[in-house]
């Protein structure tokens, strides 16, 4: 009676693109979502005026390419990110301003941040992200940390700085948390750093059109009935038969399960039969990274027509490692994001929101002149604070996991199957990873 | 009606300690306990015949003095660890046998042992166990792994071997996956490596009669009655006047909660309001060791008759980073117990229990000959895949983790006290470091 072919646990980018490559194989499904709303650590919040504000996850980029088709196939509107104009570079607490992609540091340092990011790029390639543990280098690189490979190659404060910068806006962690192996596979799985860090022709380079929650919810179509809300999935029992999962509430029964939720939250669900100790210990041992997105909302973009493109970059003295203009060139309204990561996030959230809020004005103000302070309105969000996420952009690895758990985030257990960006070979940690991990969790179980 | 001066959750070491001062000082206490036992990470099983087992915590040694007090308190019976005779060593797959401390290694590989410790011991003693990131190098040595530090100063393969297994012994996880300056804090909160490791004069010198969790049974008499079993916590619930503690089927009030569980156990409980950021990500950034403990039991402790103590140590090729006569002189039966842990431990598990104990036959065998084949018993526990602990000896930080989030762990918030052997800064890691947490924690509450 209440018997589904497949229950998917959380109702992400991960478990919708499951459930999609289900439903139209014709199984019968059910989706448990703990908050309510689709769309996991992708949010779009309308606020005043019917203003879209992506709180979450909000670029796609080439070689995103099944971003790109689920866009095409819904035919949802996409335009870049605003990068006309200078940008601003706040080093040593000195503001300088640059056009193109290399800021204006000196000559020395910027020859040690272009070599790094090449070795990078290089050690980076040779990785095969199907199996980042059989590199004949593993066990090295994955007993250091991103932060003992900088502190030896990188000579002058200033190069560090900006590594550090540019590596925890990718990560959203610091580098002294992270295995460097893992930092290698994350760069292979999106490419290269510069894939990673760019605007055109990299990962921030197209925006949605009313928000990027808007894709999941079309996505969703048709099967809108499967999807049940405010259901946290408390337990899964296994019998040779039958899957049974529970919530606070209710009970359901199905033949297998997706479980599309970050590895944090996965290892909170009871599982009898115990998971393998494997999948438990990888549990343990993945946290999430932490970030905060901070939007400051004018009526005007006073800084485009001043000839700044609102791009930032920036050195531990500011709380935010980058700060974009996050609405499209034809907008009738102004808007900043700040993105404040690691240890600027942990930082950021010891402060009150009305003084997140002065403080970011304040920054603005250096930044863009004395306009900043006529805000039209602020809205942040903490994604460690999330109880449904606990942290972004994605799970982490510390050092030693990836060579002693190898693909264990991803083993197939009974009829549980897994997704979530983490286990994504392909664009890891990126949105186009979690497409991919659920229909591959899909295609584990239609050819199963 | 229901209502409490205190909850503690947990009936380990660190909550019965807590409830124990607390019964002293007249509060009114529950303990909730999520097993129907308590001791937590200690656990004593009676075998056929009544052979006590430790299966977890076992030994006291000198400078654990809350453990000594309480053991004189309560009429406790100790006994020495069984170590005489010849000791053997298992390097290489070469098999040598030795008496005394210093196991028959090449003189170049003992100097750099030798070398090692003594300065790992140097670092450590300038660490104030306190704040362990307000030492001048915290930054540097809690950005590299034990495992960077070991590759960069101990030259020689065989060193590096002993090495590795020492640390492991001590720490329960992989030199890999942990941060420098977290294993020069756990050195120092047990004073230093020699006492750590050895037998005589060391954490490993005595034993209790009849069994560790004795003495935590002893320590809950007058107060049974208000130990409730089988009762795992789910959530806290804390307004102005009263917290409101949920397990699966009842809700308990209190003005006060001692939270008294590992903190990834910690970090799945439900808090309302919840918990400071700090305190979250703390909680997913702490795995737990792990450790399979192995018991071969014999009708006849032969090695003794042969001249061997029956204390092995070895190199990555054996299952066991350790193996320990651990019967008292005068039982009547023999008893070997080996100890895997992390690598070791993990593909331990991977093998049935039936061929776990083949292999233990087939390893004495090698050390003892051939009476190792007629076993008795076998018996062997891995903490890792125990719900209630979720690993053992301890939490441990990977890198990055102490300098950002320092004393996180123990924070006051609001009306929740945090013990556990995590949470102390004498002996951490160990009962007398559970024990001086739960009477911290009871502290706090009797001062407030």
């Amino acid at each position: 009676m209440n018997h589904v072919d497949v229950i998917i646990i959380g109702g992400g980018f991960a478990g919708v693109s499951a459930a999609r490559k289900l439903y139209r194989a014709g199984k019968s499904f059910l989706i448990l979502e703990a908050r309510d709303r689709l769309g996991g650590r992708v949010y779009t919040k309308d606020i005043a005026d019917g203003i879209p504000l992506d709180l979450g996850g909000q670029w796609i980029g080439p070689t995103q390419d099944r971003m790109y088709e689920l866009v095409e196939e819904y035919g949802i509107e996409t335009y870049p990110t605003y990068i006309k104009g200078k940008s601003v570079m706040d080093l040593n607490k000195k503001i300088s301003t640059y056009t193109g992609l290399i800021p204006k540091v000196d000559p020395i340092s910027l020859i040690y941040i272009d070599i790094t990011i090449k070795r990078l790029n290089r050690m980076a390639q040779s990785i095969d992200t199907q199996a980042p543990w059989s590199h004949p280098k593993a066990a090295k690189w994955d007993a250091m940390t991103l932060s003992s490979y900088i502190s030896k190659h990188v000579k002058t404060k200033k190069a560090r700085s900006i590594m550090i910068t540019a590596m925890e806006t990718v990560l959203a962690c610091a580098p002294e948390e992270v295995s460097l192996l893992h930092v290698l596979f994350y760069i292979r799985s999106g490419k290269d750093i510069d894939t990673l860090l760019n605007i055109e022709n990299g990962a921030q380079q197209d925006r949605i059109r009313g928000g990027m929650q808007g894709v999941v919810e079309h996505m969703s179509v048709g099967f809108e009935d499967r999807i049940l809300y405010n259901a946290a999935v408390k337990s899964i029992k296994q019998s040779e038969s039958q899957c049974t999962v529970r919530t606070e509430d209710h009970t359901y029964y199905s033949s297998k399960v997706v479980v599309a939720i970050p590895p944090i939250l996965a290892g909170r669900i009871q599982c009898d039969p115990p998971l393998s100790l494997d999948k438990r210990q990888v549990f343990q041992k993945i946290p999430m990274g932490i970030v905060v997105k901070c939007y400051a909302i004018y009526k005007q973009p006073f800084w485009r027509q001043a000839g700044f493109s609102g791009e930032v970059v920036t050195d531990e003295h500011s709380p935010y490692q980058t700060i974009f203009d996050n609405a499209a060139e034809d907008a009738d309204y102004g808007m900043l994001m700040g993105f404040a990561l690691a240890d600027r996030a942990t930082q950021l959230m010891r402060l009150s929101q009305l003084d997140r809020k002065a403080l970011m004005i304040k920054t603005l103000e250096r930044y863009f002149g004395a306009q900043s302070k006529d805000i039209w309105m602020y809205e942040d969000l903490c994604w460690a604070e999330e109880e449904f996420s606990q942290g972004c952009y994605t799970g982490y690895f510390p050092t030693g996991v990836w060579t002693r758990y190898k693909d264990a985030l991803r083993t197939v257990e009974g009829n549980i199957h897994w997704a979530g960006t983490e286990t994504a070979t392909v664009w890891n940690g990126y949105i186009e990873g979690a497409v991919r991990s659920g229909e591959r969790a899909a295609q584990e179980i239609l050819t199963s």
